[in-house]
């Protein structure tokens, strides 16, 4: 019962076989390894974007960071919700890869922002000239940070607002594939026929072991990020141990496998605790993380049991035995349908 | 017969075995880890240090400038070899990670740096008062760049001027595994004995996947260092497989075997090369990595039957037959005697 | 009738005396000029401050920036109010000079923040771990971006709540003297007694040409401020013409008295504006900076008969006579009481 | 008999008088004051180069480093003389500028470089790929740190080398005028027509208090390089002032002439000092700023008559009367001929 991140959960045995399978002899270093080549041809053909530069890395903050320092100069804004993980999680590395441009936080509802409310951000800025930052790029987050999804039509309404002010897109895409089967509908559909310029494609969360593709629909930018992920010291050395996982995690339909599984997870849990006594969940639930309200008294007898999640211990600690506690849960694609029941049972 | 690089060989079985191992249930995320308990305490025991600060990333690069942005002010020099690894090979990354620094080179023979050397370039600085950088750290590569080790005296001695002005030294230990066995010394003679205060300890090279320590003998910087780690992408979510691989790799002496049969297919190559007609080597080999001049008939009997290593394709494609030609061998944990004996057979 | 800003006016005539005195014969260059010993002693007699570091600079985000870049690494926050200058007027010169420092927003009612609010703000990042930026120290604006002034009491309790996260406290006063007499206290008061550790000593807005001082009561960063400034290109080598100014700036009560003018002009501004038919002020007027609604045909008037001030040309275009416009009006040392009722009359 | 620097001297009276007609009521700040424009235009006229952007600032450093920000990028290398100022005495102001572009150093002779050592620096790095950084710009500089001059050839020499590899070219012309008038050519030849793209055209040394121009032919790069002077605090609020620094200056031939004197007085020093017993010039003096080897016993009556200049004082100490001690000399417009002679007269 980890429900922690689904980043605790082990990694996919088809990955593992796929990285003991590229053990074999000698490759070329530095990305010149023939399975790149192959992750490359996947990644344009399932964004039916034959042109993408597609560079890997181990880490979502690096691929957010590299993508987002070809797309905002240092003396730029980038637009983002409050609570996004490139504001909030990742220690002010935009901050560092870009050379100092300034996170503008733009206002949320469940964690998606609204055409209106990034307009508003950067028409605020627009007034001051040279004296405040400049407009860059806006960063959107799919799935969101509180386990929402962004459909593709109010995608392409922020990107809208983006463009009408010549700003690029970023989509922090560390659960892409859980939002992309959770909505049905294609990667191009979800990215740039949005309006979508640049991928963070996770893999990590979704079974791979340390995995991420920033994908670049305009191939202008590749030559600099890839320069800039070399200077970073994201350019792995052994890289065809990134490549075997990236071509095993997008063999046919694994990669959305796993996804739907997390999903239904998440799907199963949500509906039991909105049926639990006291229970209550805080956003609507469309992918594979979830946010509610148990009673404190729910939480002992789960964490009692030895179930994991993200929650105050210190909350857990004192007052009235049915006060309610926010907690998050995720799931992942290792969780099984017997682990929510267990813990839904605890928590009943 | 691919001698061109200690990083295009295959991981060694016993790391893949430890990845699989690690690969069960749950663990937590982000070097909260239980494996990387037991490799802190091993690192710890090996340099017998028990309170230097330890932590993992993927490349070597990351380890470097991480360390090095502890130790340099944006204001300050780093002083490396002229053929430092952190100068020529990591597209500036020093640069980046410590905001600006100057890598200031210091001459060298056979990629060694002198003591006296050192202080001319820490001088002549001193002179320029604020108007120029002022003295921040030194760095050394341990095996070089043209695969000469210092000797633990030599390190003291350049440590001891490093010192005289306040300033830490840095080791970069990308092939430390094969200087140590090279030196027949201890981890902590070739490190804080001698005066360095950081390390760089390699793993990738010498039969990991990606996984190097940054060690720090100074432990007030670790906080530090476990930030700029986060900051710039280099802090793992599934950290647990890159603690795997450290901790399989200083399992008993593994990690020392591999580094003695690399050293010991050098030393082999070394020896023939030296014996060829037309051959001849172009510094000392003192552990893995080679430098040799060769007739260029010899290289073309050599590349056309699949010989792989650094070379000029422009020099081998034209002039006369017997014209030497400078090459550089790597050899790694996987190299067989049989490679090593077919090639010098080809070129000799 | 120029009250756009306190930029606009001309330099007293007693700093012009003053460079033309300095303009006699040769002098040691970058700040070893003999002037700036003056300087550096005057200052620390005024804020009661013998071991202080004092060191000169032409603007006002120079001095904001570099004080701020020794009291906050990279991969920390820096809370200011959400209408601080170095937030809305800088262009990022704190995230350039600290090497990408987060500026962290605290709520304002008057341009002030709120001890609760700020202890809100660095809470609620603490709690984030190493996954968030660490709090770094914390930046006051005195006279405030409103016309507002903290008395020393709100000073000593913002600081309180920094120190007890272990946070230095910086303040912009480029309206140092503003808000110095209008108070009625002494500097030491106004900053180091309160618990102000850095001070960016504006002149420039108070009759200077261009001169602000960096005032480090702690003297340890002292160097690191000089090393920053140099390498920054704030370093002047005809220092010589810095001192002068400042050196006359502070003689006798020249600053108090040059601020003691620009308040009077400003509440003789504000005294009549309140009793102007439709007007309005916005926020308490309490040195020399006043926000104040006007009738759409008040500012047409004002605007149409030469006033200069910061509004909206396109709010003043179009709509009913009588809406009111909001505006800002700055006095300065060289503001005229007819001038002052000119505008009024004007506007009535 | 003041030879240290021309920036110990006094500003002229005609740039003073400038000043003090722009002190007259109220001007726009931040650069939109009236004088800015003439400033433009007469540079534009200057140069003919009538789109060139041009922009003031008041340092050296600053011109230099914001011009080169935007010419290359972190990931990029600088070449430059050994010598060159924004190498050794500007404290690393072109890494800071440009987010860590790496500073690499040309062999030079007189401190110039010549084409053959330029190419020779900048095909070297690119055998390197990614791994090192990339070729960003070229920067020259005119008169040299040596006192010597390019002629329009070598500089069009240079920029043809810089040009084959698609390298924009700066020249800190921080003596420009110095240059110019010892080439007798137009600021055209010595710029854009032998292939310069950027100048830092120094006026401070040459008899301002301090102001120097940022000119760029190119100027697309124009907003940027506003941007980057807003964000590192180098935009002046009562930028009127700098104004009146530059159309003063550039009145008329006053700035050819101020330059025309120091080098006359250069000229005279470097005569008599080549007569003197025991003297010599160390490089050529081709324009204001003399090196020369003079014996113990010349300086050390120059230095008792009260001269002063750079010279080591450790080796005015000891030794015998008669050794050799190297010496820096620098005139300026307000050197007089009486100095000269007396100082000629203390060392023969």
């Amino acid at each position: 019962m980890n429900f922690a991140s689904d980043n605790t959960g082990p990694v996919h045995p088809r990955i593992m076989e796929a990285l003991a399978r590229a053990n074999e002899g000698y490759a070329m270093p530095y990305g010149d390894d023939a399975l790149m080549g192959q992750v490359r041809a996947r990644i344009r053909e399932i964004f039916e974007a034959p042109e993408a530069e597609v560079h890997l890395v181990a880490t979502g903050t690096a691929a957010n960071s590299l993508a987002l320092a070809t797309m905002a100069q240092p003396w730029e804004a980038i637009y983002c919700s409050r609570l996004a993980h490139i504001h909030v999680d990742e220690c002010g590395a935009p901050e560092f890869f870009t050379g100092g441009a300034k996170v503008v936080l733009v206002d949320e509802e469940d964690a998606r922002i609204s055409p209106e409310a990034l307009a508003a951000a950067i028409t605020e800025g627009l007034e001051r000239g040279l004296h405040y930052v400049q407009a860059g790029a806006v960063s959107l987050t799919q799935v969101t940070e509180r386990g929402t999804v962004y459909d593709c039509a109010s995608l392409a309404d922020l990107a809208r607002v983006a463009k009408a002010h010549g700003l690029p897109v970023h989509m922090d895409g560390a659960r892409f594939a859980n939002a992309l089967v959770a909505l049905g509908c294609s990667p191009a559909e979800m990215t740039w026929k949005a309006g979508i310029d640049a991928v963070s494609f996770g893999g990590t969360k979704n079974g791979c072991m340390g995995v991420e593709a920033v994908v670049l629909f305009d191939p202008a930018k590749g030559r600099e990020l890839e320069l800039r992920r070399k200077r970073s010291g994201h350019l792995f050395s052994k890289h065809r141990y990134l490549s075997a996982q990236m071509a095993a995690y997008l063999e046919g339909e694994h990669w959305l496998d796993t996804a739907r599984a997390a999903n239904a997870a998440a799907a199963r849990l949500a509906e039991g605790l909105a049926r639990t006594p006291g229970g209550r969940l805080l956003h609507p639930v469309e992918a594979n993380m979830l946010y509610a309200e148990l009673p404190r008294a729910a939480h002992r007898r789960a964490v009692g049991a030895g179930a994991q999640y993200y929650l105050s211990m210190e909350e857990l600690a004192g007052g009235a035995e049915e006060d309610p506690i926010p907690v998050r849960l995720v799931t992942n694609w290792a969780t099984t349908e017997a682990e929510v029941d267990r813990f839904l049972e605890l928590v009943s």
